[in-house]
């Protein structure tokens, strides 16, 4: 794998025995040695883990230095001394790389309700600033530490060209269960060396986010812990260095724009395709409706319906249960004017039934991963796509014993 | 089993070769000889199956004679044909028992997006007409004429004293699967030979559908078919017969009304209870809200929350999931306020996690059936109870090829 680093970061992911695997990386590290912008979207849940009441009130922010991520525990519903606990553990890594605290983010992903080990975030603090390195095994060495029930990283990068300046952008995300959209949906660090200024920056994660990890479930419960954020080094130069302290604007700040929806698109479908149990990668689009909002609904009401995911799973074309789930949704639409398509068969038209081969359509969802749903009304030119896994028993053994 | 079966009324359910099993009802007849006021709640999923466009516009109604209901084919997204099968359906039900068209309402479960076999449901009206009894094999046997995925029948029945005069309701439901608050949310009919004006049937049944069929979930989808029918056919006398006639009011109302809401009760905890696969009734109280709504919002988020009902499957205290699922059920509440309390035992109080052993309260939900959900806020005094059932692997097995 060869992945456009950007400039003006370090890496590690090390082993702190928060895992009890001794292979398994469980705590990473993301230093910006000269600072970063940085920008943070956060879970909707009311009920928010410790990290995210530390970093929500710090973002957007112009010079952050570090950010500090523990995996195996959420420190959420941990109260007070959880608290305490994210505010210790941001010091601990500010001091292990030798900055102020104030210039540290935090995040915790893993088992709700139970307090951080903090001596081993501290030797984990410590070990990680030893290991820190701007090379590709660095990048993936602290992709995996901020795993949990993911079967493998999840990584993606881009190189954009913008005004004769080559800008990186690289980020890594974690998430297979405990899915649901409306928010950022997991953890995720995307690292980039453009110039942004805070509030330019954002924007653009705000943007991005909104058509890529506010577009994915998995069962649709939401999360205490969703972080994404976004930093830029600002390192990116032309050759020779000219003006690369000025934070981009306009077209260029549209390229960029660009190339980060397509890079958190990247990231946000392998959460649901590395779904817990997940057989098939589902893509919903919704097309026709008043507003986009609307379309989302839709969309996403039909994506946490069990009955439409255990069908995909068994390759079972019950289109009846999608259209259905699309009549709670809670979005007005008239019936009569509804179309449904799966893997390319229509199977019902202007709100009636289709004859079709089910052997065939059956056939058709087995034999690929990928699965089509598309889903058209007549109430207007709003449209989405949404991604989401199918239900197989795999996830349900999982989830019945995670505790205990 | 003996019933309370009310005076007035004659059941049939016999197999018209809907479902492929010969042994299996798949046709039922309610026959009110004299007539009976008749009430509706019906689903609220903007995509109704045609039945129960059919039915909605004709309750409450003064004068309804024959309920004929059909199990293995819902009539749902089946287009005008669809509305047109359903008039014909209580067109061959009517003139099987001798009354008119207008006094027949209609009821269709199963597959969806099927056009109803009319030549099959047209020898099954002629054969239940012949079928119809007041005794307790009859009303069986219509029981299990509307059942789909059920694993057995569900019913209940009540006899009560009013000014003397015994009253008597019994009831009959289906529902498994697709079974989603905030309606109606299944099949059910109630006969009583109280007498009920129009307007307080309507009432009626509306306040215990409230408290019962719209506090339970399945896995939170909801259906196109769901119908609650309420038939009183006001034969119920003093002896020597006197007032029967005169619909009941006042304190005479509020006994009926207890005798309902208790009886809808008993009727909704079987759906959950016999959800598809299920190992664990889940009952969820909800308490300190300020209002009803809020209370029966969380709940019902908690209910449907994939990751909460893994955790009871597999008799894992993973608390952390009860609470987070509160958190996103999009109401206002103060996070550091709330308790929980599973099976007895206190796990979580006013927003910090309570020590416990995790095998005792392992044991505690591997041990009996029913689980005990008890979330408390601090912000008013408005409390619901919901229930639901555990998710196994059989329900996903199940689900994932039921058309093919």
């Amino acid at each position: 794998m060869l992945l456009h680093l950007p400039l003006g970061f370090r890496f590690a992911g090390v082993h702190a025995g928060i895992k009890k695997n001794p292979a398994k990386e469980d705590f990473t590290l993301v230093h910006c040695p000269d600072g970063a912008t940085a920008a943070g979207v956060y879970t909707t849940n009311l009920v928010y883990a410790a990290p995210v009441a530390f970093d929500r009130p710090r973002t957007p922010a112009a010079d952050v230095r570090v950010v500090v991520v523990n995996s195996g525990n959420a420190n959420a519903c941990t109260g007070e001394r959880g608290l305490r606990d994210a505010q210790e553990m941001a010091r601990l890594a500010a001091a292990a790389v030798g900055v102020d605290e104030k210039q540290a983010l935090v995040m915790s992903t893993g088992v709700i309700g139970v307090f951080l080990p903090m001596d081993k975030i501290a030797s984990g603090a410590a070990a990680a600033a030893k290991a820190l390195a701007s090379d590709e095994a660095a990048f993936m060495a602290a992709a995996r530490g901020i795993l949990t029930t993911d079967k493998g990283m999840k990584v993606a990068s881009r190189s954009v060209e913008i005004a004769g300046t080559t800008i990186r952008l690289a980020g890594m995300c974690k998430g297979a269960g405990m899915i649901g959209p409306r928010m950022a949906t997991m953890l995720c660090v995307i690292a980039t060396d453009a110039p942004l200024s805070p509030e330019a920056a954002q924007a653009a994660l705000k943007t991005a986010v909104d058509d890529s990890f506010n577009c994915i479930s998995v069962e649709g419960h939401m999360s205490t812990n969703d972080t994404v954020l976004l930093l830029a080094s600002g390192k990116a130069h032309h050759s020779p260095p000219t003006t690369h302290h000025s934070p981009l604007t306009g077209p260029a700040l549209a390229t960029f724009q660009h190339a980060l929806n397509e890079l958190c698109i990247e990231l946000a479908k392998q959460i649901p395709d590395d779904g817990e149990g997940a057989s098939h990668l589902i893509t919903i689009d919704v097309r026709g409706c008043r507003t986009k909002d609307d379309a989302r609904q839709i969309a996403q009401t039909v994506a946490n319906s069990a009955l439409v995911k255990t069908a995909i799973a068994g390759g079972d074309p019950n289109w009846g249960r999608i259209v259905s789930a699309a009549g709670y949704a809670g979005i007005a639409f008239d019936p009569a004017g509804v179309d449904l398509e799966l893997n390319g068969h229509t199977l019902y038209m202007r709100g009636s039934p289709v004859a079709f081969d089910a052997k065939t359509v059956s056939s058709a969802i087995k034999q690929v991963r990928e699965t089509s749903i598309i889903l058209t009304l007549r109430e207007g030119d709003a449209a989405i796509r949404f991604w989401t896994s199918d239900l197989n028993v795999d996830y349900v053994r999982f989830n019945a014993d995670y505790t205990t």
